[in-house]
């Protein structure tokens, strides 16, 4: 274990790198990771809607898939761009993940207080490069966007 | 339209299909179908953690995704073998899914009455069938299914 790696800044990295990849691949810029409690990677991905035309796959639930089974997950500590959809923010809860660590929750707020009410450790960065990704990309795919999170806006 | 694709039992009978599938597969049996207002069916999975090792793909989910991408989901019905739980209710209220049809809570009882209180449309129907699928189920793989809904046992 070592500091560095449970440093909330530097777990952030690891998920804003997932998110630029689905910005180059066309796709929704949101990217997530699992770490263990020792900051051992268990799995990192990004929202897949386009790539896939998948729409179960948002980032966390994409990092989540990516660690695979795994039995116990109190320790372990899902990172991702933004505040979590009610979706992932469900996934969180019912599988029992201990801690959240958010880029930030200005261009979208999903269920992070929830999650505190329940229990769950929240550290809302409000970094800047995150709010510069969502921010120009709702600009740029505002129906693409919305569709992700199920907004009607017709 | 007929009235008989709406009738609930009736749909709960993919659901139950899809539920047994998985049985078959050597699997955990829940099963969902999304359906839209008029009957027609959008997209129908079961659970597939053990099938394809995926803790993410719970039945609601693999439903979910074998729709598709859509645009409004206010007007389908979510039908399901077991109540859902906060991973499953979190998909269901963020994508504004406008109502779901439960074949049994008393083996497990997820958020539905949490969808209830945000507006969601709950058919409960206590169908035996589904409380004996899942009764075996639970008897016999214990191991299995509380790894599924991320209860520690030990």
């Amino acid at each position: 274990m070592t500091s560095v790696a449970l440093d909330p800044a530097a777990l952030l990295d690891v998920a804003l790198d997932e998110a630029k990849t689905g910005l180059d691949e066309g796709g929704i810029p949101i990217g997530a990771a699992l770490f263990a409690a020792d900051g051992t990677l268990l799995g990192r991905g990004h929202n897949r809607r386009v790539q896939d035309g998948d729409p179960s796959m948002h980032a966390e639930t994409a990092a989540f898939r990516a660690a695979g089974r795994q039995r116990d997950y109190r320790s372990t500590i899902m990172v991702t761009t933004l505040s979590p959809c009610w979706y992932c923010s469900g996934l969180v809860r019912q599988f029992g993940i201990g801690a959240v660590v958010i880029g930030e929750a200005r261009t979208f707020s999903g269920g992070h207080d929830w999650l505190a009410e329940h229990g769950v450790g929240i550290t809302l960065l409000d970094d800047e490069r995150c709010v510069a990704l969502m921010t120009d990309f709702i600009a740029a795919r505002p129906e693409l966007w919305y569709e992700d999170i199920g907004e009607v806006t017709s």
